[in-house]
């Protein structure tokens, strides 16, 4: 028995490159269900996705080689739906529903392909945008951000030497099993992998993916990775993002259509799906606006994501708006989302326990915590606070204000006009960490 | 690119044996020193060496299987040095001296063979001896141990997937990382591996070995393990063990040959080596009656090695023995070796720091702690206090009595002969851990 495979160790160390995204189902499912609204109603709109980079002192353009991050993003573009791809989504059961993505969009996303990208440098950072129809750029978000996030860990990682890895990634998991026995310790707590955007790499968030389904069980709800979650039989998670009232905000013409624009996309949302799927995220031009002129029928829906408020907080005053349309939180959903780590959702878990039916999806801090790992002391793979946000749609600006205005996006004369329009009443500002 | 190497699964699913000692120089390097001088000045002495499991409550005949016992003693019989390992001991360096074994021992040491062994069971314990030439016998102690408390591990593990095998190991690389860190804060500090016969595993033995190799450099004096030491051009530690004076005093016919003994066994030390490997193992019937009844040459000697009294109390002495002799204890050494983990270490090196040279030879807490790093609670890791000792000497029974009372070995009417002839001056019952 030969000790080492010659062919494959030539292989090991002669391949061009290591892909990063090697399917289109490595992305969140949510872009799956957004995308066929966009499909379906709004074909003609073109929107501009653009990358931030809130950690401003990190100076990605000087840490990640230009080149490299080409090779990876025009290898995205060469990935197309596989036919076991397109199988599975047209036969697996999703938030309890079959067949959730019709014949005719299963049909068009057969051929879809990631579009073109424009990648430049200023003061450091890249400015990467992908420009063209909606229907298309929204699907760079997903990708876009993990091949970011895990050129950065491997560029990180370049000058170690075999053994610092093996205690980093020891250390790493020593550190991630420590987060699954607290949390174990709560067994009605759910909990699911919203990490794919941030994480540290592909590989490490199926290792995070498996610790959690290893050491809390029925306790892990799902992943919003559809990749993850067809290879490992797990729920795929997700509903929509802030994208949709953006992009219906930016095309309105008039303050009244601005006023109704965040209902219109929920109306339309439950045309598409309805039932577990009507998840309010209520945050894009602020909740409290949201939730004064919502009308009542939003009380029907589901529950809500509060995506920017302090969790507790803003729990509350979303509780406290169901009590008043009559409704009863113990019937409702909290999806909580927002730079969660174990201390802050097993805070907020006992805060409401009983009170309101609780999920907490975990990103950053689930697949990206190496703070602490590696054996010498070493800053550069803690996670950096990076979005990749709608820019524009049919040229007209998009704005995001969030309940933190360290979160707010988008041209500044028009974040402006949003704020003066929707007030910034119960506005936080938090530092944003991830 | 095959994914999968076929012959290489079918292999690791098919073998017969998974050998745990693979190479004679799988051994302390104390034992090589010492067999040379039991082959110049005891060559027909018979000594019988016996396993004494300490931690009674793990019953080891009912956690180890014999057959797997037997597959791997026997397997250890077969190996004998091979021509590279030869050479190597030959040619290197020792302790500074070239030579140090003679070309006649290493000629007798080609045809080496471990010699049969007696194995049975009573009260869910093993009786494993080794009866013979002590120039054989002596030679099973470390194989032995390592043997016994590595099918103790794998026993353990039996039961465990993948991914809880993964973990475990994550969280022992991490748990001896820190400890690693927490060394780097001394670099004068100068530690060595002595755990070879209580490891974990070999392989975990050698990971270990890398870790203090690659985190505290220097500061790693070497490895008693010379098969290690070989095989990453570390030093190879380690001087005489309590075998040397237990023989010597089980031959003796008089009370003064007894009282005799334990400095006849130096003399006999100084005539063959000299130099640094001048350490004196004082506590084979008491460290206070040694001292008491040394005579002034001992005081010349490099060092001592306290083995069994608490360390700062059981160095103190020592040191206070040396100015009493009119020696300068800042010239003298302290090798430490007595159930020693970092915390103990970096206590013990403050307290004594600048004013006596020291050395750590951490062993069971080094390459066998896995306390706390099972997924899910698990004792079955947890190292255990199991030791193979001289049992009798040409039919004459042998006597450890050591500091701690907890550590007395030999025959009990034996023992009280001994305890009375030698006092207990200084006795500190402890408990024994590892």
């Amino acid at each position: 028995m030969t000790k080492t495979d010659i062919a494959r160790r030539v292989y090991d160390n002669a391949w061009k490159l290591d892909p990063i995204v090697r399917s289109l189902l490595d992305t969140d499912f949510y872009k799956l269900l957004m995308l066929q609204m966009i499909w379906k109603l709004y074909p003609d709109v073109d929107a501009t996705f653009s990358l931030i980079n809130r950690t401003k002192a990190v100076r990605l353009a000087d840490e990640i080689d230009e080149q490299e991050l080409r090779d990876q993003l025009d290898y995205a573009r060469t990935i197309r739906f596989t036919k076991k791809e397109m199988i599975w989504l047209a036969g697996n059961t999703f938030y309890g529903k079959k067949q959730i993505f019709s014949p005719e969009f299963l049909a068009w996303l057969a051929e879809f392909q990631l579009p073109e990208y424009q990648l430049s440098r200023k003061d450091g950072q890249y400015e990467l945008t992908f420009a063209g129809r909606w229907s298309h750029t929204t699907m760079w978000e997903i990708p876009a951000l993990a091949i970011i996030n895990e050129l950065r860990s491997r560029t990180a990682m370049r000058g170690m030497g075999p053994f610092a890895l093996d205690v980093l990634y020891a250390r790493a998991k020593a550190k991630m099993w420590s987060k699954v026995e607290q949390l174990r310790a709560h067994p009605d707590l759910r909990i699911s992998d919203f990490g794919t955007r941030r994480r540290h790499s592909f590989l490490w968030q199926r290792w995070c993916v498996e610790a959690l389904k290893e050491g809390i069980g029925s306790s892990f709800s799902g992943t919003s990775n559809v990749l993850l979650a067809m290879d490992t039989d797990l729920e795929a998670l997700g509903t929509n993002a802030h994208e949709l009232p953006m992009v219906a905000a930016a095309l309105t013409k008039t303050d009244a259509e601005l006023a109704e624009a965040p209902y219109k996309v929920l109306q339309d949302w439950n045309r598409l799906y309805g039932g577990n799927l009507l998840i309010v995220l209520p945050d894009s031009f602020g909740t409290a606006a949201f939730l004064k002129n919502a009308p009542d029928w939003v009380a029907d829906w589901t529950g809500f994501r509060p995506d920017s408020a302090p969790p507790i907080e803003g729990g509350e005053k979303i509780i406290a708006w169901w009590k008043a349309k009559g409704r009863d939180p113990r019937e409702k959903l909290l999806i909580f989302s927002d730079g969660l780590d174990v201390d802050t959702i097993i805070k907020t878990y006992e805060h409401f326990k009983g009170r309101v039916r609780m999920s907490f999806g975990w990103g950053t801090n689930l697949t990206n915590d190496f703070v602490g790992c590696a054996p010498l002391p070493f800053r550069g793979l803690d996670p950096i606070s990076i979005v990749c946000k709608v820019r524009d749609a049919n040229g007209r600006p998009a704005v995001k204000l969030s309940d933190n205005p360290k979160k707010a996006t988008g041209d500044p004369a028009e974040v402006q006009r949003y704020l003066k329009f929707f007030g910034t009443e119960d506005f936080v500002e938090q530092t944003v960490r991830v």
